[in-house]
């Protein structure tokens, strides 16, 4: 049986696993990444993992190659550049130091646009030339598809629209020091720091006014919302605005038969989906109107990114 | 010798050329679009332009096709559908109609679309797989090309890029209605709009106290400037900066190898431009700093629109 390799590495996880040719998942497995502070212990340790796994199997598999989705990759150049998740520091030669321990076909790219690869392989983008992923983590990410093929950019790092400003002016900045990036906004973190300026803006009273920050979590916001309170349905609410006025400007440049949308945030469901859906209406340019569908990511969630990662080996076999 | 018609149909005048292999223009002439408000007169014109063209050349040239350019042209449907500029409203099907006129291979596009391929073919693109061409006219037009194809969108309508929100609640209105669009404010009438606005802000001496803003042209704003009208050098600093904001966005998109410049607000030169590379770099993530030019176009002025048209064609032929 052939199979690739999918790494992908997170600021929090790293996950790993083996796929085959329509997307199933043969085996995976995690760890911490902040575990592996040193490159090359991490290097070990993802080795030993992917040893295990391919040992594990009832038989021997083909193994095409490895390919891996990592925050601030760069494709053409084989990098992590400066990823403000990440404790290795500066441009890191990953795919270089990858290549000493293992023998495969190895390609990396930003994790957004491997995700954006798996949904065109895989997912919710097979029948798709147009489309945009959209992941929603502690940050936000895009990979975008357009004529029916990744779109790379220059220098390997297009889609980095999470740092897009949305406010000219005074705004809250990103990881990266960004003044009014929209992923200082309109993801898992984001969500919680609006929670904080409505605490700020209302008296309305609220559970958030007894947790705080550090202890707060994204499903916790969903559960206040379903029972009512106040400050949770704003915050989805002005969150669901900032994503749908940055969607109907992204529909602009490319015009998207789709945003496919995966991560932590779409957990929340109806509560960030139905304001989303009637601001991006709201906000499309009419020549655009009804043509744009926000949907979510055709694949299992626990799966989405290493099928992302292999989806850089398997495009080149099929 | 083998020519291709390009018709460029601009809301002030209708321009049109034979246009060789090499981007050179063999014989052009041009009408004002507003003298034939009935689609069917105008129609007539244009054949008769085309064909007086063609008979005063020397020699029987071997006409391989027709490309037009006009602003909200869908390249896949082969419409013009609701034009601000244009008296034909509604959607148009002005290839059908052509076609019924002309006998040979036609194609439409999006006017800056069809620039950004004139510059791939024959100008400042042809070594780059990777650049945005924008047009600064009477509005704000862009033409996408990644991973050196352009991009078309789902439906034929990538690269409304002068409809961009750029306020993110209260600002200008477009010609569409789009309020904080791009094209307000990064455009000819843009610039003609922030004369106002800063005679409205600032009390300084200016000689546009005595001029009316009908009677306002933005060649007398580069003049002004020269001459050292402190109104009209802030103007263009706010005007550049805004263009500034949005083409750091834009990087973050498709990150492009170069933006290229051409249109009536590229005269201004170092007036715009100056301020433009200054604030540019200084938006730009830093993954991107020094990765991304700023260049004007590089066909001459009066046949950069009639070389695109006529690269729809040529694109096909090589």
């Amino acid at each position: 049986m052939d199979l690739v390799v999918g790494i992908d590495i997170g600021g929090t996880k790293t996950k790993i696993g083996l796929v085959d040719k329509d997307g199933n998942v043969h085996g995976q497995d995690f760890f911490r990444t902040k575990e592996y502070p040193l490159l090359e212990d991490y290097l070990g340790r993802t080795k030993k993992t992917v040893d295990t796994l391919i040992k594990s199997l009832d038989i021997k598999p083909n193994i095409l190659g490895c390919g891996i989705g990592a925050p601030n990759a760069s494709s053409k150049r084989g990098t992590i550049e400066s990823a403000a998740n990440l404790l290795w520091k500066g441009s890191v030669p990953i795919l270089d130091k990858f290549k000493e321990k293992m023998d495969a076909p190895m390609r990396i790219m930003n994790d957004a646009s491997a995700a954006a690869l798996g949904e065109m392989l895989f997912g919710s983008g097979r029948k798709m030339t147009d489309f945009i992923a959209i992941t929603l983590g502690t940050g936000f990410g895009a990979g975008i598809v357009a004529n029916g093929q990744l779109i790379d950019g220059y220098d390997g790092f297009a889609g980095e629209l999470g740092h897009v400003d949305m406010t000219i002016g005074d705004g809250r900045l990103t990881g990266l020091g960004v003044r009014g990036g929209l992923e200082a906004y309109v993801s898992a973190t984001g969500l919680k720091r609006t929670i904080m300026y409505m605490l700020s803006k209302y008296m309305d009273d609220s559970r958030f006014r007894n947790i705080a920050y550090n202890d707060l979590h994204g499903e916790e916001i969903t559960q206040a919302a379903e029972e009512g309170d106040i400050i949770a349905i704003k915050a989805f609410d002005y969150t669901a605005k900032m994503m749908a006025q940055a969607l109907a400007n992204f529909t602009a440049f490319t015009q998207p038969e789709a945003f496919v949308l995966m991560g932590g945030l779409t957990n929340s469901g109806k509560w960030i989906l139905d304001p989303l859906n009637t601001y991006f209406n709201e906000f499309l340019l009419d020549v655009y109107k009804g043509k744009v569908k926000i949907i979510e990511s055709g694949m299992p969630g626990k799966t989405a990114a290493i099928c992302g990662a292999a989806a850089l080996i398997w495009e080149k076999h099929k």
